[in-house]
């Protein structure tokens, strides 16, 4: 077993050495948050979802026995953005994300998910299927105004192509939304599994919904932390109560093996908002259980 | 959409400006809790869910596509209450609250209910029914030799006159309680749903419950926040284990649609005890729905 | 009823008088928590349980009627600790313990377990059943390197004799562990019943699957908090996503009457990163439903 | 040495043992707080006071070497007060305060030192001198049309002639007053020690001040917490900028030695917005050197 | 007296209920934070510093025995800003600031008083003296390569001829900074006293050594409530220690009477990380005491 | 001016990238807190202080206009230590600590500071002279009758000929402490100079007191950062009211130039008890001022 106790290990990602860009998996932060409409602080997410992703060094994922740090994985820090700017921090966000071959991002705001999709569908060339854990649909053709930021993230994914909105499923959204949004982003095509639909049916359904929208094509996964309902994610932003519990969240990702991976973002973890580390975890926890489907196709159906 | 970040809305629920107190349903707080038997506070909760409210000022209620403050709605500010008195308190509650022809009252402890249920009867002529979420029944003969305080509000207003116990049910109920306090309750007719009954059900089906219990009259809402689990509702004073969950009772509340709705009150909420605003949040959310409820007529049913 | 409101009642569990250490049923605090791999601060779990049980005084268990404050029931305070010593300090605890008829230990963390199990078996002369919540199974041969900890406690147990594995089961399990930690204790004839699969049963159908591991012998409780969700429990030293609710704890555990209870432990507390006092209630609220078992042999059936 | 660790001590005052009422000092806890204007919470002061009082159990009081703990002392426990009534409260306190030779209490709010001063000035036959350490005179006529609470005791026990006002004077005053009460309590001759004048001079020089006002016959001491300032005892309902800090409130009353002390309060800690215990441990560390001063009549001068 | 008290005064400064906006004294917050370059949240200051002015409603400042309810004093609301954009955010405060005679403006980040002071210098046709409370020189020329942030808004209001350098002084500088940075700033003329200087002299020298550079014209005050020492305002974004006390700086206030003060902010304060709004009071109390300076011309020498 | 944002700084003390072992000067973690007689949680005290520390990592500290992070400056990581083992911690720290030219050390508790103390006897061939900054003077024979802890560091660094106690001098004390222990430590020939003292005196004054009790060798820096006020340093384990203020104990250390340091700790930093990070600020600030005193024998002197 490991010699080093949970609390004394390196300040990384599972707290992993290795710092290679090169690695087949690169974990990075991107300490943004100029794009939240309500409460500010997801810049701190980065440290707060490495520390507490300690929790989760020392022993395999039960669900299929695998260990992620095993993987070729690094931590590569977080990404260089530009204070008080929106436009130019995305320009920055895009430029670095450009060079990794397969980016596990721990943000900072949902805004950020914009310029991760950009670099990733230039390098694929070609848009990806989604699957979009979230409270909101993230659709707003604006943010009180704002053209850009965390609301209308998905509004201009799909208009720019990106993402292909027929192999795009949100799941867990409950916030009020203009009608004209929500019909929108259904028109587009895109799949909506509200929180109280998750909350009814079993994960095991609820993982074959998505896998029939999404299979077919490289899938990326965007998981806003408050998907989750706010007791277990209280440190965020835009809380909506009824939200999705963990134990359903790990368990439709656990049953969304076998599919084709390419990238993935936790965003909105908002630290001064959390208690006691728990939305931190919150996030390590999904983004460990990323890495093992993407890692190592770990199968486990039913439930 | 709006132009104004939710965190730069005024201080009024939902954000709105309206202050008309002739407006059709009006929001008031009860700055009042000299009726806490165990932690104080829900003084500021008027406060607090107002702040919290904002969150759901930008969109339409996904249950029925409704946006409450399109509503003629005001937020009449809070109301006078004498410090350290609660008979004078509950007569200067029940003077003011006589003037509004629908209340949304914003807690305070839940001793307010009886005087905005004394304020009720005058005006209706008659007793209403009530659906009431609480962890406890409230019905105790006296609070630790007090005759009235926030665990005996219910007693009082059913030897007063001023329910149906016939059309009374108490939803979430779990604390610990004498004996002949839950059989006196039930000995007047009163419907209880225990928390249990309610987590191995469904909410469409709670509803259908509830319906037929209260149905055929006007129907007051009163809802102690401590109803709620405490992971959820942490801002309260009598927090008990093992309560209900916002996504059960948001899917409670919104298939009560088509009943005769007369006014409502969320209590319990003290914010010293809250954890980033998700027991504000939760009574806002609650306040929101039954505005839905009221004032639209939403129609939703199963599940 | 009482005269003392909650918040009055003496620092004592549920605010007894009673300090008589030969009382049929004994609370005892165990304020150690030098075993902890993460978070420390259980070394308070036994004043804030204390303090949140005084919440359970005034009224009986709606699961039977039972007040568990009029059975013949002392806290005794808490059993002294060696500072800074793991090993002096569990030869200080068992000595202590040995002493009390039936023991309901408050903790600190689990690694006083094995204290109190060496002191049963010892005054039994045999070794016991086990019903154990928790999220880790706490078979670790090691603990980073230290032997005797809280993660070793149950591999201490099984191979001094002191528990039988074919009538100990573990509920909530799921945090990462080494595949061959899991396949040793499965071999021990461990049943371990994982949270997830908790989650997608109902309490009726676990008691009824615990049961018929433990029965047939003397049976002791060992809750480590964290087998709660840590919504429910963030006041502990190692938290995982997935937990249990404490409705279905409650549930689970008043179904579990006429078995032959003979002590029980609640630990891994930690005040320092509670909330609201929400698990130290949790941590009361168990103990207090494990005194209606063991003292009542409170009979309740279904769900 | 002690073999028990602060952490393990007993919950009590500096830990002690001795619960006998005809001790020489009596330490009692009023979980009171009806009376506050602003915050609630100091009803679970007392609690919180006591859990401090542990880190000085160790040792002596250097400013003379003494060790309280070796005094004839007890904790009597709490005190009943009347759940929502405010003169009920203050009679069951005076009635409970008259049996004990010399009292230390722990409050609750400065609502109940009225209670104490009336049992006092019964059991002497005459009123006494005072010292009294505050942000707020306290003199107000009302309270907010309430006439007895927290801001109108010292007007109370004046007009009650329980105090001599030529031998009471007020340390720490500063917050925004009504004029008129300012001159009044000017004009009944209580002297007035505004927080700056002690900041601009030294300890030793305002010990010389008050020991000059109030010489000459029996002494009370009350200690209203928010004579400090907020960053120092943030945990309290009525705070004021500007305030005193603990090193010279620490250092004035180490000098108040060789004068008749017959009694003290030290009110207003409110726990649910203390700061990591530090105001309880502020008031924990008055009583505690109250102790030195009126059990070994302590000597130490200048500075 | 009043008859309201603290905890129920309406939601704004000082609980006043004016709100025109032709008021000789206008209170008006400014939900913008932008421009933070460590931890953001001061949007959230103007509704924590309102919420906490209430303390400060039932009185006379002590200071000169004025009430600054009793001015004409309005509290309009909140300005509008720009999501996202600092820029455009500046330019929409500025317009809105163009329009009150007398501006107290309660922030929101120190971006915002370049705002303030380019409509103040446009009104007036003139620059203005400053007195400018701060742990930061804020005369950087960039901020981490953004040129407008709350780093650089002295460089620019001091390059834009908005204030006048020689009538120019800062008061409680301690934080490192890049030696050119404060050459330059030195260079222009304007006077630094740094904090420990504040510490090792008196209120009343410090007030007179401000006088001496300020006297002559009209005179703004703006307070970045990190001046103060991170204990009594750890709710900011960039805290420092060694700082100023509120004693300290309410005392040189107070004696900054007689002058020709023309306007005011208080920035900086970031609810978030405050602590029992302690930090919110201390702004409060700065923005109060302002009132008295500008309103009364309060006299009060010496100390 | 550096292009990156303090809160996007790297996880290292100022942000620093160099990891080199060989560095001039090594600042290193040691997450140990077996030690603590009250509160644990100075394990996580490292990570918190390197957090804070990049709040200084911008410009050049004012006195002196020296830049540490010029400086030949790594930060090596944590130390390892052994789970729940003092003995064997202590041991692998000293190993550690053996490599390094010169240790900047972030606690942990105080114990770890005779293993940095033998491990720098043994380098030097000599005892050297200390300045200790605490509350208490840490030289109990034992603690709680645990020979080796916290509070008894000194007295084994005194007993084994660690430092010279001619040459040590202790600033800040104020706990209570049992006479003979105080005695004893005097006898040892260590000078005391307590809290109230320095308040009554200028930090020049002390600075020169200092200076004179351990010049004439090399000297090295202890400081419990409990030395400071509870109101500062909140998150401690064993705080004590009456403490020193940053601003006095920053003004001391600038004076100290000239001396021959030879390493450094600062300790007891406990994040569980923290807030708004202001005690991690306060020992990076420290450390910071060391490295400055130690690397560029900054002069100042006067004050």
């Amino acid at each position: 077993m490991a010699a080093t106790p949970t609390f004394a290990l390196p300040h990384a990602f599972l707290g992993i050495g290795n710092r290679n860009p090169a690695a087949r998996f690169a974990v990075a932060g991107i300490p943004f948050d100029l794009g939240t409409t309500n409460r500010a602080g997801a810049r701190f997410g980065p440290a707060a979802i490495r520390a507490a992703s300690r929790m989760l060094a020392d022993g395999d994922n039960p669900a299929g026995w695998h260990n992620p740090a095993r993987l070729d994985l690094a931590d590569v820090g977080d990404f260089r953005i530009a204070l008080g700017d929106i436009g130019a921090s995305l320009d920055l966000i895009e430029g670095q994300a450009a060079a990794f071959p397969h980016l596990v991002a721990l943000g900072g705001d949902h805004t950020v998910t914009l310029a991760l999709l950009r670099a990733l569908a230039k390098r694929l060339g070609r848009p990806v299927g989604l699957v979009h854990f979230d409270a909101h649909v993230d659709t707003w053709p604006d943010n009180f105004g704002q053209p850009l930021a965390h609301g209308s993230v998905f509004r201009h994914a799909i208009e720019e192509g990106l993402v292909e909105p027929a192999r795009m499923v949100q799941v867990g959204i409950r916030s009020p939304v203009p009608h004209e949004v929500h019909a929108w982003t259904h028109a587009q095509g895109v799949t909506i599994l509200d929180a109280e639909s998750v909350h009814l049916s079993t994960p095991g359904k609820v993982a074959d919904h998505i896998r029939d929208v999404v299979a077919g094509g490289p899938i990326y996964l965007s998981f806003d932390i408050d998907a989750l309902d706010p007791s277990q994610a209280p440190g965020t932003g835009t809380p909506e109560v009824g939200g999705l519990f963990t134990w359903q969240v790990m368990g439709i990702l656990r049953r969304l093996d076998g599919l084709d991976w390419v990238g993935m973002d936790v965003v909105e973890v908002a630290p001064p908002y959390d208690v006691a580390e728990i939305t931190a975890l919150a996030g390590a926890s999904i983004a460990w259980q990323y890495l093992c489907l993407a890692g190592f196709g770990m199968a486990l159906r039913g439930g």
